[in-house]
């Protein structure tokens, strides 16, 4: 195994197609300017963040508490991780501007040893490094390392890449195996994907080093949770659950063994995926067969056993957790939007690693429905929870339920889901395409335009269409000069017959995991068409969960479907589909206008009597059906119509 | 209204038939014995109870400290009225020895003015009635007054009826509207139905007056669970969801408003049912015709809205409570078996005002499923928890399933249930007739023997039959002299067309709310012959419940039947019973000898593919079915033969 990724600046790609162009311009408008208000605390009706407020505080620029979780400087670095890549798509000086400026309040916040934390640096000083376990210091690092990286990728500035390095250094002084530093690692996995980002723009191994000493401490005996929780006096900083239990139950955190010895996806499922994203990038940089079997085992326990359609994770609310395999509940999931992007994030480095399309189907799975579903559509609300069947009138009333919202919130207390999205939605070229010496994958059919560096000459490509509207995908050679290299086009799991057009005749090539290897020297004017067949496709569960046994859901192309109330009425329970129902696709009106939104005849399963009903009545059948035309939008489009009814799976009648 | 019940020695009759006379003879040879050495800690592998040694170091007979539940002593005063009806059905010379000790060792540990509650006074004397919202004082006190009423009724003997009466007066010169009083009520209902009963065998008003007292007190405002919280100084007894819940979530216990203005059953289901049987007692002996209103109104609520064709009640475990109108689920619900048994006693209270059969149809349903269920058949095991629908490896996976158990256990650290099962099968007199003025109603008919004193004169009856695996009841009369009175007959609103003949020829009479009402000189050698067909019946549920949609359940005569893995293999989800499949109903071996067992032919849903499958598969039908004989047993057996998947509601397919 050899570290083949390619270095390209895939940020810099332009999206164009109609859809995602769409979303990216949303973000640009709307999202971060949004977001900015957020962190400066000037949306009424939103939990304040404080978050820029801290920043000031630990510079010693303003007077005042710190405020807001332990880890909120991490929503001021994901949000200029999504600036950064957004000023990349389209230059703004004065969004620039505001940016430098918070760069700028971080260094001045940042201690003379290089440490780096607000809430440790305003409120806790004596506390630093007491409590890994979970007090997130390390993931707060990890995530300023990421915006660090990011700026500098995105602009050529070096000003928060020279904080993070100042930082990462110092952080390499105090953690690692010599007897004189300390044994831990976080609670909270992402300093290691983080340094591993570091490294790939630094080229410094003792961040590489210092990565893998995260990774490799990780679960070891004696537990270092245990060691600091005694050496602080067994102090708790949560008290939810009570006090100690993210010390005691070190599964939630992956730390109950080490990697080599855990078998099942586990625990948190945001840590999980963060966790295995450094741990897939370090394996393959690092060229560590071990930590790729580990890699290859803990992906297909996730993915074959633990993953909703819509591309979540996390069947529980307590610990916004993974539970067991097979279980996948559709109205007390978790399936936290962060964990989704994670799982993208896990999903791509797996792509860099070993170029198999199932790691793009999950991404794309991912990212066309939890990832877009966490925001709604005027950029504005956004889900942390994403439930796929809600009953809004119960959640109040049964404490299984005190997780889920019906509809998307302003802000969160716990704010890490919205600016993720941002950054993952400004940043979308990294997920698109994996450029590798022997081939350049294309991953997702998102419209854009890219030029790869290939042999020495210049591979320049644009991909148009209007997916996942629409089947047809064009990809269009512009290279100055022809090159030789193989384009490896990804045929969809969702797509039975792809066809592959190269300048109006039959592609030919090869089809190796899920990827189809087309080879040439590729010159100007050259075109592929891709027809992705679209139908509506029926989906049946595995019959493992029992969620979902009897029922069926819809897909067309990469869009899981639902059904929501403000179409159907209520009660969307006693709507089922026959087997023999036939789909029809129309164009939806309103928020959906260029969407395609299913219908099919159905029924509904009507009262047995009129007037007030029996809990249960005896009878040789159920009362009469009537028909009724069920209509299916895109399930991450939900409740942008205010409170209802919404379910994916369906009665199958 | 008036207060038409009669005051007849119910406990006293002698139940025959061969499915009650076998529990009734488990609780007098295993149920009994095995509760007095838990009791006492003899049992290895449970849950240690301290109980009797709790009363010992309270009396100052032994050293030690409290231990255990603050409500304790609960355990101890329901196994003695389990003992007191026990004595009334068979005398038992020894046990009858153990119980007068157990009784004078009580007398000992009562305080000089009173007061008794070991834990208060061996624990925390200071703090007596400092803490009503949380710490049981009057429930403890509510089960010792009903455990001395019970003694005195079976045995005659006032030892301990002269201690609670002691104790009634003392509680009686602490609560009450006066200024010197304190004006508090319980956390935990059960007091008011305790003086209700003493108010019965002493016809003392004061105990009427103030059950009353606590009834019309509880939701007022300024609430006193405020007041006595900011008097202790913010202090909570439970810590359990974080501190001072139980104070302030006042609909737990149902104190966040006057009943008169509550409009649903709420909060805490045993607590609801335990109130609102003193309530109903209260309404018909007061002729209060507001209390009456609020108890049809709650009933209606309760019955048509939130409770499960198994008779249980509590859909949520946070709370063990209701969560709100048509909230059914079967895998994460709650349904204890102390709120079946209450909801047992709440609906004889409502007999007893309403002589209206949908009480009798409710109580029988509680009774035969979940009551029963909660014991296992060896009568050393017992559920807490009574799910619809359980998957054994997923509970100790997902939070939600975190009271559940696969399997009945030997005690609890909270052991209500266990002696409360007990006391209920051994009293099952009070709940088979209902005697009023005009008539005998017979509400369940299980075989037994009984004489009811009628207008100075004596209607002797005797019930036989192989209830409730056999259609055929039969009643026959054997008082010594004819005498004119109504027998009412309830027709069960689970059997379509019940036959009753007199004496061979079809019985004449008038249906009236659910009782089928026959006049007459009875005299010894008339037969009532009772058929009761009991074809397998399909149930559907009420549309409004999104848990059993698509799904049907079966019933047959009042047992609700289920599948278990024990008989038809794991995942017990993919299998479906056709709407046109027939019922067989065979006789069961082994621990379901005598017992009728149910076969139909189904379908499995078969695995699409060959080993391991993809979590979800794109096709135009799901995997092929395979034929697939279904085999049912009674709900409430199930589980006694070891862990295993168990269901309900089977997809109808």
């Amino acid at each position: 195994m050899k570290p083949e990724i390619m270095e390209v600046d895939l940020h810099r790609l332009k999206v164009s197609d109609p859809f995602f162009g769409q979303y990216q311009q949303l973000v640009r408008d709307v999202v971060i300017p949004y977001q900015w208000d957020a962190l400066n605390d000037r949306i009424a009706e939103a939990e304040p963040s404080h978050a820029i407020e801290n920043f000031r505080i630990a510079a010693g620029r303003q007077q005042g508490e710190f405020y807001g979780m332990v880890f909120q400087d991490s929503d001021v670095a994901k949000w200029l991780e999504a600036v950064a890549w957004s000023l990349c798509q389209k230059p703004d000086a004065e969004l620039e501007k505001t940016a430098d400026e918070v760069i700028e309040l971080i260094a001045a916040a940042q201690c003379e040893d290089g440490y780096l934390n607000t809430y440790f640096t305003a409120k806790a000083p004596d506390k630093r490094w007491s409590n890994l376990a979970e007090c997130h210091e390390l993931y707060c690092a990890g995530h300023m390392i990421e915006a660090g990286v990011a700026f500098f990728q995105a602009t050529g500035k070096r000003s928060l890449l020279n904080v993070v390095c100042r930082f990462a250094d110092y952080i390499d002084s105090v953690f690692g195996k010599e007897e004189h530093k300390l044994h831990g690692y976080p609670g909270h996995p992402e300093v290691e994907l983080a340094l591993m980002r570091l490294y790939e723009v630094t080229q410094e191994p003792r961040y590489l080093n210092l990565s893998r000493y995260f990774v490799e401490a990780r679960g070891t005996q004696p537990h270092y949770y245990d060691i600091e929780f005694e050496k602080r006096g067994g102090t708790s900083h949560w008290l939810i659950y009570g006090a100690g239990w993210m010390t005691h139950d070190k599964d939630y955190s992956q730390a109950h063994l080490p990697l080599a010895d855990q078998q099942t996806a586990i625990g948190h499922a945001v840590r999980f995926v963060y966790l295995m994203t450094g741990v897939a990038h370090l394996a393959r940089l690092s060229q560590d067969e071990e930590k790729r079997q580990i890699c290859l085992r803990l992906w297909k326990n996730m993915a074959q056993r633990q993953l909703y359609i819509t591309g979540g994770i996390g069947s529980q609310g307590r610990g916004e957790a993974f539970s067991c395999d097979y279980d996948l509940p559709n109205d007390t999931v978790y399936a936290e939007s962060c964990a989704s992007i994670g799982l993208m994030m896990f999903a791509r480095r797996m792509l860099e690693m070993e170029a198999d399309s199932q790691y793009a189907d999950v991404m794309e799975r991912a990212l066309y429905n939890t990832v877009l579903g966490g925001m709604a559509l005027d950029g504005k609300h956004f889900f942390y929870v994403n439930p796929l069947e809600v009953q809004p009138n119960v959640l109040k009333f049964n404490h299984i339920y005190d997780h889920i919202k019906p509809v998307r919130q302003r802000w969160f207390g716990c704010a890490c889901c919205p600016p993720n999205i941002a950054r993952t939605l400004t940043s979308i070229g990294h997920y698109i395409y994996t450029p590798r010496p022997e081939a350049l994958y294309i991953n997702l059919y998102i419209g854009n335009r890219v030029t790869v560096p290939v042999n020495g000459g210049e591979l320049g490509l644009k991909i148009s269409g209007n997916f996942p509207w629409q089947e047809r995908v064009e990809i269009s050679i512009d290279s100055p000069q022809p090159v030789a290299h193989t384009l490896a086009l990804r045929l969809p799991d969702w797509c039975d017959k792809p066809q592959v057009l190269l300048n109006g005749s039959p592609a030919e090539g090869e089809v190796r995991k899920g990827y189809l290897h087309i080879r040439r020297d590729w010159g100007a004017g050259d075109t592929l068409t891709l027809t992705l067949p679209m139908p509506v496709r029926r989906v049946y569960g595995n019959p493992q969960v029992r969620h979902v046994a009897g029922k069926v859901a819809l897909q067309r192309g990469p869009l899981v479907y639902c059904l929501e109330e403000a179409d159907n009425g209520a009660l969307l329970h006693n709507l089922s589909l026959p087997k023999e129902s036939a789909f029809t696709a129309i164009e939806g009106k309103g928020i959906f206008a260029h969407n395609v939104l299913i219908q099919a005849q159905g029924y509904r399963q009507s009262p047995k009597q009129q007037g007030e009903q029996p809990l249960w009545h005896y009878d040789t059948a159920p009362g009469a059906r009537q028909d009724h035309t069920l209509t299916f939008i895109p399930w991450f489009s939900w409740a942008n119509r205010g409170e209802g009814e919404m379910r994916i799976w369906v009665d199958e009648a």
